[in-house]
């Protein structure tokens, strides 16, 4: 019989008809540095050797989207969840009463990501002896407001007992990326390293598009005043990013078309955007300019670029206007990568300085499109399971519909891309079991043999994410 | 050893790595109740105290389109199976040549939901203590007439020998709904409701829509003679059928294009089409909108609104010219729900007194749109599993790819779909036990725990479907 | 614990929780003769009594687009691996050192099922006691090279150890035949037959049509004048092949769309473009036309139709101008079938004589529109998992995601579908291994029972591909 969740068992997750294989295996790698190459965690948390995290309901329930749009789903108003309003109108304050809101409605997490990895936080980082209930929700909520207080749960003393090597943060172009630079200049040893993100600019229909253009110029020291000072702008930050250890790009995209306009035309575009202070009819076809363009200073720079498409962003018209961005209303579409990445790929796909690392949220193109092509093009890494696939099932999905393709070895490890840092560890260990789960199962099949396994093992947990952002040194 | 299919194992069905477990958590719910909220038996089986099912041919093969295509699939003639012809001319009468026919052709159906449910009703059902073969096809023909012409084979007997709690049958929204008056008056305690369909009539290139409209007058008491009227008599019937039980509506839709026209705008459409007789050009749009009234009429009376999209209808012409509709020919396409639903979720996506349930014939869409949008909007449910999914795959896919992201109660418990009546306590047992192998997979890995389980497999075998079409109280 | 991949264990690759029964049920195929009726050997190799493989990077590397795009994907250029540059620049030579490339990047197929054919080949066809590597790449070249000279190891010794009942080949429409006319003539027993496919001329924007047009007016003997004279040939080069042995014909598409041109308009096409002596516009609507004129004269003349759509051919244009096609960057891309094949299958999809056998490189079409479009029209048929999911988890995935919907009947068996000929026996071997693997799933849950399973078991692994071939008599 399995245990109650509050006793993890050391084999946990693995498929019974392949357990002891399996354990075997993760236990090669479960001690392993983690690599966190794409994430959302603030780098603040880091820059001030003081920093605490707030209350249990800051930490665990407001900033997830994960969590809340699952109690939204049914029924639960975000404003009972604390979640801010654009109008600065009231919501729910006490932090005890969202937890208990959201302890009344734990059940909705059974059997999914956010219910395994808010489990094994509490039970491990935090170790609550007791499940999360309406019942228990005051007396975990002491525990939890009582640990956050201590040192051994500040941010920089979690890094080292989450024994993480590296932590990219994702960071706008526009960015002066003052914490960065507090860190650089800080005694602390710990590796927390920028990302550049250049789409707040680069979409001309982003809101606030034109303040973030005077950022960029603010930023950079460069006037934006056309086209070619806006390329100059951002090739510089590239280098400030660079210089601050970052490795790679990161870019969004409704749809991943990537297709260069010729300077001119792309400088039109922009130059009448810029005059007008806002978006133009074809921004669509700017944004697949600029793609290029950033492939472009990639093959130069040697920044590895990844590209995460796909997701209609802000579905809920009301929310988006009560709430903004990021209200767990991000809906995917089907997506087409074939054709859409042809024209970089064929310019750029088999440059040797070049690294394109895709993410997905339609999974019809693992098998379809996305392995063929990183089965073939050296420059192609594919990202893992993205966001709602991030999960055991997502992984173990990802993993078959893509590895007789295209093979373990085009692929680019695990990401975390959490803004719940105390997750870190736990979105780890689950990405680590599922592999062995995956690997355990060829090996009882004798698909691979024991050296391979440990190989592929090995790659999964930690080599393939340092290789593919080329994070080999500090 | 597997034992021989006339004797059903306690645990069949169930994955071995699991069994015990799957099957403990099955019998807890084995003897609950049947919730059928969405179904095509004939309410007229029960309105007659004495009605009796005809010769196994026509209960079994000549009004099951999942059977009879199969055999049409590999040859046999639609007509060779009694398969009624639309110009009357000959086919297959003799009941017992047909189900010989059948029988003969009984090895396609290995390994598929048809040949589960008929395997398990002749067992369990019937008591026929043979496998149908060729050989046997006969002697299990007069096992068969001869149980159904026995009292406890009556439609209302298997009723109660089936612990139906409510089922609910499909009827045109210009229906009279004569037996579920006649069920209402009778001294009958079992809870048969109807559920409200339009598309007769809201999809204005329907064969017979302008009669379908007349019988609408008819029914509903008011002269439609323009697009008020119209919606007026819809609303009527709808509150007929509110009177008669019914707490939902059904509606098919080639796309889920869901978007309001203006007032005008559709009262033009639907005005030349009266006027005409017959379809017009922007028919579609009419359709779509005519599908927004249905969701704005929903909250208002509370009747639960049920979109079936994707299925092209009537794909081999001459079957269809020959046979007519629901000939094993519907086809079904590719899908988009992430734009296609946005108008109708965000006017009453949120809105309390709505809901929706989403069905599908499109895999892909499952972890792409429908978990991420159920997983959000408060009105949202998913549907179970429809037709050709309604199977140990379909339903095992389903639940790996939704519950992850929306969890198991953004969905809406399962539905037998059926009009082949005893096969109804079938289907439940065995979306039951598929249930219950997911469930143990979650707790064999230790993803839940067994309070977790236990609740769940409830959830999944009963509640969710009293829940989610709002069937609390007779 | 598993053992090291040089010793086989017999019952490799099943699943452990069914692994006893999978194996049973294997054995009693195992030993069946092959049925190959679709694959790209040349037949050369057989017309030839004194024929031999070349050395092994000529066997297993240089042709083998599987094993090469891995590589370049990995960053090892096409010339390091002896691939040949179409304007005849320089390329590695040597085989030994394109061997040790390929055995230096050998773990790129831990997983994959080149990785497991390859395997296999090494240990089962030429008795390799050692696991490739870098180390031990140049004995086990030395042991392939000497056993490539051993008359045991000629083409037709093992076709004969292979137990290849019948091997159909893939020649193009304006081919001679020479090399099966000779095996005509010849003593040898071994039954090679061609395949007829006439996409060169046919798809009039193949690079050489007018060549090609040519050849066909050549073989045929008809001078192609315009289009009713193409037509002719045609028909006289079916004849041809039907004679030499062919049962079925074989065409590519990148969309399945199939729709009639008046003769008229169909002419005209042609007679332009024969004019041109190049491509026009409307190649498209042509290439339609040509694939409902071929299922006329597969009415007619009995050979099987198969389609294969979906692969958005060169995708890396510098690699195809460097190398020419079939080069591993053939991507595929989303797929329709439910409204492409509606024309074909209205008019030929419920004749008697016709048969239609379709394959896909997009795997969300089986559920949704292959399965039911199978399980409707008598003259279809579901080729196997082709290409990228000829693999153990594309076939286990292909046999869940059709066989609740069009069963297995309703399938066509095998195809290895291959140019590598000594891995012909272990494809076919790991196929009946996966059918085993799924029938035994079937058979371990009680949906089946033991004599349904040996039926299942030996039309997956021999009869469904000779019936749905025609290859019932030599």
């Amino acid at each position: 019989m399995t245990l109650p969740l509050t006793e993890l068992q050391p084999d946990r997750y693995f498929d019974p008809d392949r357990r002891a294989t399996a354990l075997a295996l993760y236990e090669t790698v479960a001690d392993l540095p983690l690599i966190c190459p794409h994430g959302h965690v603030d780098p603040a948390l880091f820059a001030d050797p003081d920093a605490r995290f707030p209350d249990p309901a800051e930490l665990l329930v407001i900033p997830d989207h994960y969590v809340f749009r699952m109690l939204y789903s049914q029924g639960v108003p975000m404003e009972a969840m604390g979640i801010p309003r654009v109008d600065g109108g009231p919501v729910e304050e006490d932090p005890r009463r969202i937890w208990q809101v959201f302890a009344d409605h734990h059940h909705l997490f059974q059997g999914t990501p956010t219910g395994m990895w808010l489990n094994q936080e509490l039970v491990q980082i935090f170790g609550v002896p007791e499940k999360l209930s309406s019942a228990s929700a005051q007396t975990i909520y002491d525990q939890l407001e009582d640990a956050l207080t201590r040192p051994e749960f500040s941010p920089r003393a979690l890094f080292e007992r989450f024994n993480i090597e590296v932590l990219a943060t994702t960071d706008p172009a526009q960015s002066t990326l003052e914490h960065h630079k507090a860190l650089r200049d800080s005694d602390w040893q710990g590796r927390v390293i920028p990302t550049f993100r250049p789409d707040q600019v680069v979409n001309l229909d982003t809101p606030g598009w034109r303040d973030h253009i005077d950022d960029l110029s603010a930023a950079s020291g460069i006037d934006i005043t056309d086209y070619d000072s806006f390329i100059e702008a951002l090739e510089k930050q590239r280098t400030l990013f660079k210089d601050l250890g970052a490795t790679a790009t990161d870019h969004a995209a409704l749809v991943p078309r990537v297709e260069s306009l010729s300077r001119q035309g792309a400088a039109q575009i922009f130059d009448r955007a810029l005059r007008q202070g806002r978006s133009v009819d074809d921004a669509p076809a700017f944004t697949a300019h600029m793609l290029m363009e950033m492939a472009r200073m990639s093959t130069e720079d040697g920044l590895v670029m990844q590209l995460h498409p796909g997701s209609l962003r802000n579905h809920n018209q009301a929310i988006f206007e009560r709430h903004g961005p990021d209200m767990g209303a991000d809906i995917p579409i089907a997506t087409e990568f074939t054709r859409n990445l042809q024209p970089l790929l064929n310019r750029f796909g088999s440059e040797r300085g070049f690294r394109l690392i895709v993410f997905m949220l339609d999974e019809s193109t693992l098998s379809r499109e996305l392995a063929p092509l990183a089965g073939h093009y050296p420059a192609m890494r594919l990202g893992p399971p993205w966001w709602f696939f991030d999960s055991w099932n997502g992984m173990m999905r990802f993993r078959e519909l893509v590895s007789e393709t295209c093979g373990l070895y085009n692929t680019a490890g695990f990401n975390d891309d959490t803004r719940a840092y105390p997750s870190i560890p736990i979105r780890h260990d689950l990405a680590r079991r599922v592999d062995a789960n995956w690997i355990a199962g060829l090996l009882v099949r004798q698909v691979i043999d024991e050296e391979d396994a440990a190989q592929m093992m090995r790659a999964a947990a930690y080599e393939l994410a340092k290789d593919a952002y080329r994070l080999g040194s500090g």
